[in-house]
């Protein structure tokens, strides 16, 4: 019965966006409430006496404007709308020095929280196993530890398997970037890439600049290194501000640049493609390299991938980082490196470091991407992504005490949150570990103790009774004045 | 027919010692020459008019006294006399001072030939993939990731799979080591363990002991950590020289120690159990941490193993690295650290280097260890191993120029052979090379390009025509005074 009324959808009659704004109005008159379902289609039909097509054309208008989003075998719910998203945090302002990196204990202590199974987790930046394609891929890894066991086992050296490579160099296109497999190292995943790429560039009492907030991996790699960070001002929006960069740039020594331009942890902002153009201009003509952390580059919510700023290096200046942790298989550890003109340096690093990465893996990945659909399956997932970043957003709305405010990505699975300013994140996310709910407080994010007031959450678990839950308690919580 | 004979044999009459004595008599004369094959069993029987059992307990006795060797499906064929046997290399005496490492471009031309798929391959140190149990692994792998998915591809993050150092704790047992799944942490193989350990111990500048002759690859490490290298004198048979080791450890300032002292690269030597618990005392008296490379320990020709050093460490000094990569996959990159008082340090930096390691891999490391044979596949490897290490002495010997002199190692596949004076390895090398044959040439296993007349060579090879026809052909290049 469904498939003609499809059909006659596509030229429907004006009736629709009638109904459509009858049913907007109760929105905002609140006798629909947000995350309450609104009539079934068929419901629509019967009390609007419209047709089938009348009625499913009205709430695609309605999802057009953001006010409701259908949800698989369940109906169309009512969702924030647009007007009343929170604000997004500020811009940040570090100061305008470099300093040695202290995280002190709090990540540990973070890290076991976050591993607790017993946890609803919020605090993590991890998808759920149930939205990557894992059976699909042990089926490639059988395969190919059947079909070429030597090769699957010997010593894949440093740069790795060539078919590997040649997938990345592929999908690396899209991002703009016009790399030969030769470009390529492949690594235990993008956290080896960083520290290979921070050993090739630097050495310790260096100073790196750094964006404020970032991820802690990022800056305990500095702690560990010995190296110093030049925090760099950020948009919620664009991420990385050029100006702050650029005042900071040569007063603060800075020996290179470390950043997430897309989707980056855990702001998920997009810095323009213009202004990676612009930023490679201006690092290039101090000779000062980039590292680019690009690992959630794939999970934009728009069809086509952003740029990666590599895309805009002609010196070779630009040393990509990224991995298939976030799209693929975290657990198979399989990273890469574009390191540009220090391609020699990292190569022998990684053969230092690891000798090679592990080759059946490797082979398996390569597999995967040139026959398992992985596009394919990407889309289902950035599909997932920015449902759940949009109903974890709705949520935060709903649950968190008026002046909070958050990010509205456009890619990835992370929401950062800047709660109102007498806060204590730390005290919240002891106070929410407590009641199993693992969450990412701010100060982690900062090279000294910053983001007092702030919270990171993962939108990467499927949407649940469960997670909603948790999103309320944490926002009671909140309230509490913590 | 042949059952019968084989079960008689266990009670022959003398006249089998006259027989064997007869054909070792020939065997002196030059009658039957080395690596020639002596008479078939039968012909034995037929000719001295004896029985199938004497015939057969005659050869045993040859064997017995090293005059011969089976070869499977081929017959009994004439070793090197142990009274002729090469000398052993002299006892190396390094400079008592610390330098920084630079090997230059040599290592990268070596890898070059090592990985020339058309070379005979006795340049690098790696078992032939034949003598591993691939398929078997890579069943298990499969297995793994069809039983449990999700558990195949998580975040397995430092200190790594339970279930797999579970494993490691009661193999290490057998080296003397009463450790802990959680003393334990799972690395990529290794080199990243042994990487992990000197930036645990160690910062840029300081001073690592470390043995003359080692692994490039270690001296790399060095190099690339900004650490200066002790090198300190070893003797062929028993490794580290102990009394060089406490002359150089304050005149250097030695920071820490690392060392292979089973079967270590490219020595093969191994320390006496009695002098690892000196060493370990001298060293935990001045409160100096040994980092000790394991990873040719298993593979003793004897049916027991040594003890590691790590076995009389009392104090937490002792930082054991080991993997399976020479003897189970190298391709899998799965090794393992116990740190003792720097497990804190050792995890964080294995977290920050590469996370964890691929879960899928640990977990089918894990089973293959628990349920694949590991045992009975060593004991085979380590056969092939011993008989691969005496008929390439018996090569070099009957094919090298006098004055040659090679280790004779008790475990590992590795000879190090010491050439006459006047012969440059490096040209040795280059020459070998250009005729598809790679060496490991003596200078790349010093810190400033000592042994210049010696090499190193790969016995990992299963026996055959090309590998003698290659050392031969080594033998004649080098009688060419290079």
């Amino acid at each position: 019965m469904t498939q003609p009324v499809l059909e006659t959808v596509r030229a429907p009659g004006p009736l629709y966006r009638e109904v459509a704004d009858r049913i907007a109005r109760l929105i905002e008159g609140g006798a629909f409430r947000v995350g309450g379902r609104v009539p079934s289609v068929r419901a629509l039909r019967r009390s609007q006496r419209v047709s089938l097509a009348t009625a499913l054309q009205a709430y695609r208008v309605l999802e057009d404007r953001g006010l409701i989003e259908a949800r698989p075998q369940s109906g169309f719910y009512v969702r924030l709308p647009p007007g009343r998203l929170p604000l997004e945090p500020e811009e940040s302002q570090p100061p305008v020095r470099a300093r040695p990196v202290a995280l002190g204990d709090l990540v540990a202590r973070f890290q076991q929280a976050a591993r607790d199974p017993a946890c609803v987790g919020l605090g993590t930046a991890l998808v759920h196993p149930g939205l990557l394609p894992i059976r699909a891929l042990h089926r490639t890894l059988a395969a190919v530890g059947r079909h070429s066991p030597q090769l699957a086992n010997s010593y894949d050296v440093a740069p790795g398997s060539l078919a590997l490579r040649v997938q990345i160099a592929r999908r690396a296109f899209a991002s703009g970037c016009t790399l030969a497999p030769e470009d390529l190292i492949v690594t235990n995943g993008c956290q080896e890439a960083l520290q290979l790429c921070l050993r090739a560039v630097a050495r310790a009492g260096d100073t790196i600049g750094i964006e404020s907030p970032t991820y802690f991996g990022l800056l305990q790699s500095l702690e560990t290194l010995g190296l110093r960070a030049c925090q760099l001002p950020t948009r919620a929006r664009e991420g990385l501000c050029l100006e702050g960069l650029e005042a900071r740039l040569d007063r603060c020594r800075i020996k290179a640049v470390l950043l997430m331009p897309n989707f980056g942890n855990p702001l998920g902002a997009c810095l323009p493609d213009a202004k990676k153009q612009k930023l490679v201009r201006l690092l290039a003509a101090r000779g000062v390299p980039l590292i680019e952390d690009d690992i959630y580059g794939e999970l934009a919510f728009a069809p086509a991938r952003p740029y990666t700023a590599k895309a805009y290096d002609r010196d070779g200046l630009v040393l990509l980082c990224s991995s298939f942790s976030k799209t693929l298989a975290p657990g198979y550890r399989i990273g890469w490196v574009a390191p540009g003109r220090y391609r020699h340096q990292v190569t022998r690093l990684k053969y230092l470091s690891s000798i090679g990465t592990a080759s059946v893996l490797q082979l398996a990945v390569a597999d995967f991407l040139a026959h398992g659909g992985f596009d394919h399956h990407l889309r289902r997932l950035r599909r997932a992504c920015a449902e759940q970043v949009a109903r974890t957003t709705d949520a935060v709305a709903c649950h968190f005490p008026a002046g909070t405010k958050v990010t509205r990505p456009a890619g990835g699975y992370i929401l950062w949150v800047q709660l109102p300013p007498h806060v204590d994140a730390v005290a919240l996310f002891e106070r929410a570990w407590a009641e199993r709910i693992s969450i990412a407080p701010g100060p982690l994010f900062a090279a000294d103790g910053g983001f007092r007031n702030y919270l990171r959450l993962n939108c990467g678990l499927p949407w649940s009774d469960q997670v909603e839950r948790a999103i309320a308690r944490l926002g009671q919580l909140t309230a509490k004045r913590l």
